[in-house]
């Protein structure tokens, strides 16, 4: 596990160090001058000292593989740049009107709705220059697959189609299988295209990619219900943020509709799932797992 | 003028059709699938009718020479997502709060704020799978620079940090200085990604894409020029929108400051500036020349 952190750590901290460096003004005035108030309002959403997730999983499943190239902290940054979009949009006040993220006020807060929304929209936009560019990876083929799958993990068939379905179920209700689906979409499209990514830059044959893909969906799954059970049993003091969410915004979710045991028993059937994709890997999949079974430890 | 205008109308309808084909549930339900709630508030902020100005420079710019390669449409098709992407954001009532576009009602009257983000953002990313996508361009890295000059027309240095300043400039007061820069970032930089964009698909050398650069920089100008002309000495009823909206927010365009002769003499000197740019391309650059000329007589 130390290793693991230790990792974690690293990788978190060289894609915050790409961030600050790139989301500057002197790096992104092309074709003219970047409003400073614009670029600061990117840098309030984007630089928060976040576990970088996103990044870990490119890094860890990049490197199941003997020699990946290309420049994975600078991939894992075009992917977290798009997970910073979803939450300065997702709080603000026509979403879910959220004052902080992370104990820091949210852009809307610290400037305003109209800022906010363009800096969502700048980090959505500078993302795929990110991936598109002659550093990310040596070969050009390969850039325009990593752009098609951040859309497919970003777009209406993943995170954004998410959002939509989690707002249409707030007024229309929620079934378990709609939960599932919203989770799926919501957060697990961008997990699920973090790991195809990873796995794209390590090389990854065909066959090799549909298992690593059937894995990501798989950590997206294990990640939410972990998610879903601290919300369940943690106090807010805790959790870092609002405790028993689920519950009162009437979201049905496993734990509703069958009871904690059950969750947690889902839950370990989806990590004993999900161990033995990896095993043709051999000892280069130690960290991934560890990564997964760390997810799921969280709830205990 | 007659032989432009069949042009126009005819890539108008094409972008239109292609939209139209391309903006549904069954094409972008990937990973998982879309919600129909998105898909419509999405169609419903592209599928306008719209001259398709972009897509009409993009494909007389890439005819400019004797063999352009790839799909003039589909690159088009993903600029005029970004433009429409914009409209819907700018429209939102964090933004200027309108309520009609076209005729219709915008995207967050039609659907709320909160769909009218979400269809924004979805536009934005799906504009660069059109680009990333093999059957834009037969170059991988061509359609690597054609993603990232979409992001530099789009970004905070182009149409959102245009969107910015013009934001700041509403609380803080405008000059003329200002106001240039606002329309070069705003619209300016978007007209010239289109340009720089149709140049890189015609296959335009390093000299040819400065001298279309300088071009598409001209026209984006002289379009803005003729706006505000048109802004200052239509009625609304002629304009079919809110007319002497610059006065009526302090915009001090170059008319307010110098006057209305002055600037008619300025769109003229534009446009004796930019049409020899065109000369190295001889009877090609025909459709071209007339279109920037069809911009500058719109305010006669």
């Amino acid at each position: 596990m130390s290793d693991l952190n230790a990792a974690m750590a690293t990788i978190a901290q060289k894609t915050e160090q790409f961030l600050e460096a790139h989301l500057t003004a002197q790096q992104l005035s092309a074709p003219l001058p970047a409003p400073e108030r614009l670029i600061n309002a990117v840098r309030h959403g984007a630089l928060n000292g976040g576990k970088r997730l996103r990044p870990v999983l490119v890094h860890l499943t990049a490197n199941l593989f003997p020699q990946p190239a290309g420049d994975l902290i600078q991939a894992g940054a075009a992917i977290e740049c798009v997970h910073c979009y979803s939450l300065v949009h997702d709080d603000l006040p026509d979403m879910d009107d959220d004052d902080l993220r992370r104990g820091k006020p949210t852009v809307h807060k610290a400037f305003d709705p109209a800022t906010a929304i363009l800096a969502g929209d700048a980090l959505l936009t500078h993302a795929f220059a990110l991936l598109a560019d002659g550093n990310c990876h040596p070969d050009p083929a390969l850039r325009n697959q990593l752009v098609i799958e951040l859309v497919e993990g970003a777009g209406v068939g993943g995170m954004a189609g998410g959002q939509m379905r989690d707002i249409e179920g707030e007024r229309k209700g929620y079934d378990p299988e709609t939960i599932s689906l919203i989770h799926a979409m919501k957060t697990g499209a961008l997990i699920r295209a973090s790991v195809r990514i990873g796995a794209l830059m390590g090389g990854a044959s065909k066959d090799e990619l549909a298992v690593l893909t059937q894995f990501g969906e798989a950590a997206g799954r294990i990640y939410q219900l972990a998610d879903d059970i601290l919300d369940a049993t943690q106090s807010s003091e805790q959790l870092g943020k609002t405790a028993g969410k689920d519950e009162a915004q009437g979201k049905s979710t496993l734990i509703a509709s069958h009871g904690l045991a059950h969750a947690r028993s889902a839950l370990q059937d989806e990590l004993n799932d999900a161990l033995p994709l990896l095993t043709p890997f051999g000892d280069r999949a130690a960290p991934l797992a560890q990564l997964v079974t760390h997810f799921a430890e969280r709830q205990s």
